[in-house]
């Protein structure tokens, strides 16, 4: 036989975009490797230089960004990321978006509007991500836009631990801010002791953003301590609307949990004024404490550590969000 | 110049399958034209042979297909007519699929599942369709699955008007009969006079089809009409369920309705018992009354003739459902 | 060096559709494996649900369906099985059909007609197969259909061997049924010794399915064994006919051999009549005997099994077929 | 409503590459258009360079090449000519290939062999081809080598037409040179009054090209007159062979009739010393008859005219071949 | 004949994006129509929406996008603009980028980085664009990273036929600024009557941006006037150098001509004290004259509108440039 | 766990077409492996026909051809090549084209003209290659016509450096024969000792090939040893008319260096007569020296041997030409 052979070894490289820097960080710390060194910089026209500084070769390879500010920015700096790897003949490669851009724009509400959680999927695939792994997708569906695996964790589990830990399980109500999170309120009082559940009736006008138009509590919430959930707290708008809907009905304190905080203008006022009693979230997107009073940050930098083994390894990621199917 | 100029001239042409040929020829006399003749036979083993009888060259071809039992086979038979279609030059060809099949597989429940909804969109590319119209989709966000257009049709306007018409609207509540269809019930309930809402609170078991673990109302039915909506009812189980736990919360009548009326076995004898007061759905599948008590078949042959004239002379169909966005 | 080294292993999972449980545990057992425990079911409508109970992840896998019938659902269950395979981030996949479905549709006969044979090496690609292995194809050029390797096993060698064990090679002429399959039986007959040949000249009807218009003998058949072969044998008209006309040509005893057992209705009838000495076949698609008079099943599993272990192993599978070429 | 509106024309185009310049005259003649003025020049190290004369913008364009001689470059000009017409928004291109190169090697005869029949379909494709026009595709399979519409003609009627013509039909034998040509054999035995059938059963060697290892007929042809009949004839050496088997069985005359003359070296020797009472062909390749005995070329240029007129005004092409379906 | 006939018409609609709101009505007005009302608005998160006010279904689409800062924004606001288009079924997607985003970065100048002008190309096809216009790109070579028509327009002519209006020819030296631009000049300098050139020869460092090394002219330049041109100005370090290096090397006076003036910071300040006489630009990008010295600026709106003209009515654009070639 | 585990290694193969089989011996005897046996023979009518004579399944396969006369069947044969081990299974395909066909025509000169080197990479894509390795690409940005890893490898530093040990450093200017090389002058000059620049200020007429209109030297070149570059020489007119042009502009000595040799006819005649006093270049194509005077051939096979190791092993490639960048 012509040829030569050669022993098979595989070696896994972490990217971090300039999202997050923190994050990547903790996840590479986690996992006991360093980051691999990247040159990234802005040309004086806003386009964007990337250059890795070791051979990427072969590599199994996890572009991690977390969309914040400036967020089209961030995603065309993955982009572009990406199509570096792809030109550097990385073997594999697996973008982490840990808050998914556009996740909220999964469909058209009215004609002639773009698909943009889709359009994210497509973009990705045109840069060459072979695989995507995400964090508690705004519609679960959005899974489906991908052509190709898509691994989907949940930070539920860290949220509802934090709760059970510090707060009566026994005395909880678990209410949706509104009726397209009811489905998730329900996963969320299945896993804390089969709660009573909530939701607040509202209407949102599709003409202007994000004004609501009139708010009721379904569901009985008077004297109990209300958790108040949503996969994302944007401008707090709905969420503080929310707090005041049920303390008028009675509700005795109110917590907020959300896995992406977003916490766009006003928000930290919003939420500082609301009246609830503690607001927690996680780091898929960078927070900060300074000016927030009761705000609490879970990291979910061990969850994609272990994600990214399991990946690397072949092995299943299954059993690390099997709690809450 | 060399060359030969000519006039641009374009026809359209419907072809209907085999799952229901009574809407493919209501469809045909609403827009005024023939179906086009198609000879389709089984052979022996089961493969399907599909000819067109007149030439589809440059034509704009919609194919109807209603997705009953046996579904696979439907489903293939749309694919297999694309393909044709494909192959004899026909200009563009629209899928019709009034019920989108697996349209509840929109998501990985757990690991190492597939994403069948997606599957179709992508089959139906492969196959050589280039745009899709569907009506009332389990999940808003199957749109999403198709990389092309996708005419997104309602038939709650037709199930409402219908309801507002025979029912008292001052008197309702409209009762989602899980957490899922809570987002849905809510436009239901502006539809209908802003009405109050409800929902049952109830748990499948994701290793048992359809097992039920415990029912409980959220919101207040007692002494109410309800109508209690959702987008398809297959075994009928929990509707039935849903009804029967309205009626122990003081609930006065109970109307069901749904847009994909599946029926599978034992729907019938179920919703004839569950002691609903009428049962309203429309033909995106077959249906017959015989055996039925109370129920009512509501046509969508108008709704999908208007869009396929709309598309085919290029007219907006936003106007088609904008009353309910 | 930032980054994390590791050995690469490889393992290999074999999966098994519902159309032909006993091939897949006879394939399974050859090699030594178990099959991969899967959950497949029914929705009350017909949609299939599919969940395998191992992680895939990484994985070199193999999908086993035998296309038997209900064909199109057994079509579907392969495609479904293959996109949660592709979703739960197998390494590699292969789509084994035994039995391609539609090879007899591989060319439009007249225009407006389909050519699904090329669908269904679409559909595969679309639903995530990287590669195909089949035996006896209706056609050699089916293997063009699919764009990436195809290997293409041949059940020839276990069938002339049987008959070269059982029968005097001396006394043999390799009869075609048809026109069409004159080529394959000229290597039937290089290989059963350089034994003479014929084939029965007939017209099939394009308006109606199988209606043989006439037949007759071309090449001498007087006094000789006749081994009469095809791919596939469905309903057996044209292979009972092309027995008697052997007969009234004079031939001594008939034998008849093809890879594809299909033996729809009335297949039984019509080859347990028709006068033949023995009809032999293989298992790629299941097989009973009871009922049949002189019917020989040859099992491909060993076959299957030598092709994954090379194809797993990154051997040559051409020597397994060399003998016919 | 914004924008502007405007009628559409649609404008038709012929572009002829270097492989046989008379037939493209002769089609553009049969159509009544000239052909697009095209530069087409080599440079000194053979890349070829194509540009139109005029605008092709908007047009129906369809590229015919001939695949003679130097048989590669001539398939880089049409998919260099494609490729241009791409760029220059042609708005649909239609590759016509009268004679399909490499149509022999339509599937892997043994292992690690190409099937360059599916790759010319793929390159195609790549350049920006739309559809393909052919003739007497060598197996008809190959229509399913290209991902949409093929229109398959067929010169079988134009050379049964004249044989009907020219030989007394009563008397004809059809053959087949060897047993991959019996199914077309059949073809023209039912368009030639249902005449009787023979095969020449002939081994090439797999090692060796063109080896003949033996030769007998099969049929009785004693006394008769035969059409020998071939798709295509390359070197001549199978066809001049049959003739000789035909003789020594006691064949009155013989007359060769193919659609493709390749007539390679030492084709016209060997044809003309055969003893081949005539040898019919047409001019899909190009054809000199200096130096032959008895070869009469057909035009399929008005069949091709035709062809290009109907697809152009969207008729249909099925009635121009529905003969012999 | 089943179907319906209709006339063929075709309408063609421009839209704008936020990046160069002049330019569009400028272009619009040129054509004699209205831009396409949209709905554009930020997220508070930074996620673009957009909405158009009127059916797109069937129109020739046309969506302009200056990539101004934010550039990466505008890029996607363009996707998301091209995304909506497609999905609302437009017939027919041109994206027009004046100045094509990242087209410096056309290559990999080392290993591991993007070659992002080809991403952009890429990133365009997935969103659905099917064609391209761009004015005078950084290399023409980008015309080959979208697979598709592209329509590379020239700002030259109007720059050039502004100097040879303004200044003496004869007197002219046409100098690129390094040499990379040598053959553009080559082009200039023939149309401006055969005028001598010049250029300079530097090095930039790859390890920091803009950082040059050194500068000396070949060419003869004393006592000249020297028109110093580039296809973009960025932050005029480069082009203010060269003015230097020319003042220096003797000559008489120097003008700055670009097509694309980005201008970012400093190069205001650069380029009024580097002693230019005139600095001569179009609109491709937003143009403000305020606080500069000497600063022209030329529409591309009359060509753009032409450009659109020819492409709708499927005239011939290579007239509008062919005078440079 | 089901299923069964084994190492994972990898073999390289090697494969060389017909272009330069020298070439090919010398990379595999620098690797110190076999090339694969391969049989390719043509048919009489030109086709090409290749097979390898050992299994490819799941090799990493390396396909050397060397785009000498003729060129289109060498572009096909290395396609064909291709196809055969994609349908083979090999595991990775890298198409090696040490001399990038059609490379001149990397854009649009004028409408309606093709982009040939586009159009090469998306033949090589349709065939089935993954990855590319070329030497000095016409212009940099062909890298990005392929989707996917370009290894783009650097003659230059085997020139340079053959320059520098024969010739006087000092004493030299660097000289681009036209404008558009002026760019790739720079680079030599600065890697020889940063020497001083011209060029030849020279027309091409886009009406005739090669057809030169007018030359003038820009810079200094009076008195000194010039090297007159160009990355490849054809007919050579354009060089030998720079000498002519140097000399007469004083220059002492002119040695000529080019990456591809092509010396098409009457290449070798004007080289050898007009002044050179050597010509150097290498053997990316084959050559010969006989006839020659003054004519120095390099290796390239050390380079490519290197590069192929290096993707093999997934080292790094950019270390082997990083002293140009």
């Amino acid at each position: 036989m012509t040829g030569q052979w050669s022993e098979s070894h595989k070696n896994m490289m972490v990217f971090n975009g300039r999202g997050n820097p923190a994050l990547g960080e903790a996840v590479a710390q986690e996992l006991g490797i360093g980051l691999t060194p990247t040159t990234t910089r802005d040309f004086a026209n806003g386009e964007i230089f990337v250059r890795f500084e070791e051979s990427v070769r072969g590599a199994d390879c996890f572009v991690l960004q977390s969309h914040a500010q400036p967020l089209n920015k961030l995603v065309m700096e993955q982009l572009i990321m990406i199509d570096a790897l792809k030109r550097g003949s990385a073997k594999r490669i697996t973008a982490i978006l840990p808050f998914y851009p556009y996740a909220r724009q999964d469909k058209k509400h009215r004609g002639r509007e773009p698909i943009s959680a889709r359009l994210i999927a497509d973009l990705l695939t045109a840069a060459g991500a072979d695989r995507i792994v995400s964090v508690d997708l705004h519609t679960d569906q959005v899974q489906g836009f991908f052509d190709g695996p898509v691994d989907h964790m949940h930070a539920m589990p860290i949220l509802t631990d934090y709760i059970a830990e510090h707060y009566d399980v026994n005395d909880l109500v678990v209410v949706s801010p509104d009726a397209g999170r009811v489905k998730t309120a329900e996963k969320w009082a299945n896993r804390l002791g089969d709660a009573p559940m909530a939701f607040v009736h509202k209407t949102r006008s599709t003409e202007e953003a994000n004004k609501v138009v009139s708010n009721r509590v379904v569901g009985d919430v008077a004297g109990k301590n209300c958790v108040l959930l949503d996969d994302m707290i944007d401008t707090g708008g709905t969420i503080a609307g929310a707090v005041r809907v049920l303390k008028e009905a009675g509700a005795k304190r109110v917590v907020i949990a959300c896995t992406h905080g977003v916490f766009s203008d006003p928000a930290r006022e919003r939420l500082n004024e609301c009246g609830a009693e503690e607001i927690i979230t996680t780091d898929t997107l960078p927070q900060e404490t300074e000016g927030w009073e009761n705000k609490t940050v879970l990291s979910i930098a061990p969850l994609l550590a272990k994600t990214i083994h399991e990946i690397f390894e072949n092995g299943s990621v299954t059993t690390l969000f099997e709690g809450e199917a």
